[in-house]
């Protein structure tokens, strides 16, 4: 079934400890997503870029059959940028320059062919954003957002009304126990359960994803990888993932939603292992399948 | 098969944020890990305790058929005591005391009956008295060890020693990157199996623990629990758990030693669940194989 993506389009620039940096490479949390979903299915993307927008991504994503027609130019527009270096232990960041330019002004009106999406996916963004693009969505069967501190802090009354209207909600463990007041992982899952969503994923990074519906409770650890270059845009890859199997397999059931998780651990797995899509655009869908058939045999005992 | 453990014997005072605190608690990585190991194997502890020893102590762990021959009692000696506060996230903990007492002096000589033992856990202890105490274990066939900072940092000439004679180190996730000076957990597993020991297991915690042998890397997550009362133990039951286990087999070939690390884990989740034992004196092996069946659920997909 087709998947529906809004949300960031940027240019990153990454500092690593190990790595080196690269300068205005490909990012943004729609990007990372789509691309992972593309794996799967076929992904209409919705975002903003300015006339700066180097015409190569864009033909890179196209040739992925992602669905561009929802990415709006800003004619005279300057592009979203974001710079960020890593510290030793590759999963604290600090963000050096944040320059939102186009995004500034995102009021996404969705394509007539968008609005009949079955599977919707809000990426981090504004709060009262992805409101606004629920309501274009009257078809929508499962809408998964994601969200960050920065809306639960600043817009909270939104972001409560946001979980009443979605199925799922994404977003890190510090945000989970920031949005419930709850310090044990397990009560601040339960505890968001009850705002709202049918099931939530609390991603913890290196650490992995823990998943809360009213069915299941589970943790799964992060795939081990010894090589991991440049962490940015994993947890929009696992979403990806998981969004993406589950588009592919056109349900939500339990056993579904599982297996989605296991898929999005995956792909975030080859996400890390080198700067922007870099490692990602060496892989097909039989390299994730092996790695999942590891990853299967991993947690077997 | 018999298992031999050396290690603390401790009166425990843990304040914690949310549920208060107890004074003088049973503690010590012996007891822990005798305890947990008990409820697979028959054990044999040494360890050293005073002349202030509270004898339902005693009589507690040889109601659970802990050889206690080994447990020295220095009159007019005090016991080993340690105290101690948890921080909000319950991972993070302060050292408010640490007085040695009778643990100073304590050099193990393991009754005769003790040095015949096939399997052999040196828990956390001055890496000194480690080397020494496989010494006196000539059939020990299967040998691990916990190691901490302290000794790595203080010690590291004996540590090197020791990793040459052992079959298995346990130690942290912070521990293992101070060891091999490697970031990557996966890179920092590998690196101190170069070391000697024919396998590694790395603790992270709340998030689970890592193993490495030369036939295979794995990551296991922490059985979720939402009652995390005191985490005081966690890891000495962990390894309780896992020799007990490989006890009870009477072999360590990969597919065991799997197991082992998920019994640990599972008994690990129950420690964490009260002060002191009290949580572990509640359940039977019955319990734990319910919770490792809701554990192996978990991670089926």
């Amino acid at each position: 079934m087709t998947l529906v993506v809004v949300g960031s389009v940027a240019l990153d620039s990454v500092e690593t400890p190990a790595h080196g940096k690269r300068d205005d490479v490909l990012g943004g949390s729609a990007v990372f997503f789509s691309y992972t979903a593309s794996f799967f299915t076929s992904v209409r993307l919705s975002g903003v870029i300015g006339e700066d927008w180097p015409p190569q991504h864009l033909q890179m994503l196209k040739a992925r059959s992602i669905d561009t027609t929802g990415l709006q130019v800003i004619q005279g527009g300057k592009s979203f940028r974001w710079s960020g270096r890593y510290l030793a232990n590759m999963n604290d960041r600090e963000t050096l320059s944040l320059d939102l330019n186009v995004m500034a002004q995102f009021d996404p009106v969705l394509p007539e062919h968008y609005r009949q999406c079955k599977f919707l996916f809000l990426a981090n963004g504004a709060t009262e954003i992805q409101l606004r693009v629920i309501e274009q969505c009257p078809a929508a069967e499962l809408i998964v957002a994601d969200t960050m501190d920065h809306w639960i802090i600043n817009d909270r009354e939104n972001v409560l009304k946001l979980l009443k209207r979605i199925d799922g909600l994404v977003l890190n463990d510090s945000e989970a126990k920031l949005l419930t007041g709850e310090e044990n992982l397990v009560r601040a899952g339960r505890a968001v359960l009850k705002l709202g969503p049918r099931f939530v994923v609390v991603k913890k990074g290196e650490h992995g994803a823990m998943f809360f519906s009213g069915e299941e409770s589970c943790v799964l650890p992060a795939y081990p990888t010894c090589h991991v270059v440049d962490p940015t845009g994993a947890g929009d890859c696992f979403a990806g993932g998981m969004m993406g199997y589950l588009a592919e397999q056109g349900n939500y059931e339990p056993k579904t939603l599982k297996q989605a998780l296991a898929y999005g651990t995956v792909v975030a797995s080859f996400c890390v292992e080198d700067f922007s899509l870099d490692r990602l655009k060496q892989i097909d869908r039989a390299a994730i399948e092996s790695r999942m058939a590891d990853y299967r045999q991993m947690l077997t005992f």
